[in-house]
């Protein structure tokens, strides 16, 4: 099969061979995979990540044998059944298109797609996942919707992380696809108020779009000041150096703050700050399977404009100019790979 | 009326006019008032404590005219009622002894006691409290022991912060004043796991006795990764520079940390970690009447072996002493205030 492997600075298509399903693996056709934010980090972070793993005691040898061999990356995937491997229940049918949290069961426990070159991700034409984990995708949603239930996971589980009222203030620092979906979750909850910030004007539009009620240009004026006093949650989805010591600083008594923005290295803020103000911090990255099922009713609902949201496509061989043009705000929000289109 | 006023480095007991109770107000008599480390960060950083809020954009014209004053500190106090002022429901009587939540009502809202010249705290022979805001004191509950509801308020509201099924695995990281109340909370509220840590020994022996399950030397061993993984919740009440960053770097996945200790200054840590393990902070220092009353409901249900706590009792002429004193974890815990007892 092809693959875009990441190799150093570019992704190159190779022909890898065809994996394999195991006990409960289900070997499925990729149809159509996001390009993920975490993934443009690790593209242009790799080895720092891995020094940083290191650094906190976690075994790297499998993390660094899969950068030697050529990562194959891609989490935000939608599929279709080609064949079952050994001791499956077969309830779904070949053919029938299916997404999953991006985990494959090896001995019970969850490996990250993408994190071990035996674990390979979606940016390629076939993959294997876990049938238990699988999550039927009805003929009514497209492909490119289906992409997003990953990312718009994320965007649940940190709304709920703020255990929302409807009654709160929300601030949506950061209008990359996480802020975005936030911000399309926020107006599903019912939150009246959403003040939204990013530098580019195109994101500011697409905020807008999402139910942004309220859009800032952060070189102008902070949306945590803007939200003023009141029962207010911050989302923080900048990852930008700096920014949680200023919200530390900009917050109102009592704030709640979410964080899905992953800062590269050290912040500092002041502790006794945050302690008169009673602020909150949850720092979150995944999602329980519930909120990964609920993305998907809400596409299905009709909650997320994901059409604004996929600013393009590409084929395998298209990966290294995606990545590229990701760079800029003002042209894309999220590239959709299909794998299949340059075949 | 006599008080010992802060005068730079010490402590001078000086001649005061006695406070006239207005609209809603009530004299009170000082019978007993606790020392709070909150006191003996503010008397050793108090210009720092002024600029640091003027950084924030906070009035602070207040605080510099009460720091020239001489300001007259002490929030953790039981009183006993001298008389009403005007406006007053007088549902309580003369002599009756009451504990208060540290604020009077000034124009219906909360202005924190020994904040101003005229919101003299309890450092000092007589008073003013709010009639609103009075907890009535039993007989049965000892002066000593009712000078502790406050800061176990805060211990209340700390364990509240983290949620507890009681399943949890709970670290406390420091034992001074209010990590020895949270312990007892929190074997109050039956969470069998209790591992605290100390640098000093008489601090680990009261830990033992509040309800520790696992006493550490600090220097030895870390109280978090001594708790491994599981459903951990730390409370971090130490403020020492780097324990913020050290905590994310030692952490279980998903542990709730609630922070107490005050840092003085800028503390950094790493939140790609924080993200990875999905860690949550809440930064407490207050609590809710109804906190603050049910710290006096747990005094009275013995869940507090206050005794082994307080380990010391001055009158006014002996505050400076003590404020010395307390520097030594080794012979003092918590200081008692009797502002009659060198009168």
């Amino acid at each position: 099969m092809r693959a875009a492997v990441m190799r150093g600075d570019k992704f190159v298509v190779e022909e890898r061979p065809m994996p394999k399903p195991g006990a409960g693996d289900v070997l499925v056709k990729v149809r159509a995979c996001g390009i993920c934010g975490s993934d443009l980090h690790y593209f242009k972070h790799a080895p720092e990540t891995i020094e940083l793993a290191a650094k906190l005691g976690a075994p790297t040898d499998e993390m660094k044998r899969t950068l030697r061999e050529g990562p194959i990356l891609g989490h935000e995937f939608v599929c279709e059944v080609v064949e079952f491997g050994p001791d499956t229940q077969k309830a779904l049918k070949i053919g029938d298109r299916v997404a999953s949290m991006p985990f494959v069961l090896r001995n019970g426990a969850p490996v990250l797609i993408g994190s071990t070159p035996e674990v390979s991700g979606a940016y390629a034409e076939y993959m294997l996942l876990s049938e238990a984990l699988l999550l039927p995708i009805d003929a009514d949603v497209p492909d490119d919707a289906a992409a997003l239930i990953e990312p718009l996971g994320i965007a649940v589980h940190a709304t709920n992380k703020a255990n929302l009222t409807g009654e709160e203030i929300a601030v949506v620092v950061g209008c990359g696809p996480i802020g975005l979906t936030v911000i399309a979750v926020l107006k599903a909850r019912g939150v009246k108020t959403i003040i939204a910030s990013d530098l580019s004007p195109k994101r500011r539009e697409l905020a807008k779009a999402m139910g942004a009620t309220q859009v800032l240009d952060a070189r102008e004026q902070s949306a945590v000041t803007a939200a003023g006093a009141g029962k207010v949650v911050i989302f923080e989805n900048t990852g930008a150096p700096g920014m949680l010591g200023r919200i530390v600083l900009e917050a109102p008594q009592n704030a709640k703050v979410v964080v899905t923005g992953i800062a590269a290295g050290d912040e500092s803020f002041l502790p006794m700050v945050a302690i008169l103000k009673e602020l909150s911090f949850s720092f979150v990255i995944y999602y329980t399977p519930e909120e990964f099922a609920e993305a998907l009713q809400l596409i299905k609902a009709g909650a997320l404009d994901w059409k604004k949201l996929v600013t393009g496509h590409v084929g395998l061989s298209g990966v290294t100019q995606a990545f590229k043009d990701l760079t800029d705000p003002e042209t894309h929000a999220k590239i959709i790979i299909n794998p299949w289109a340059d075949a």
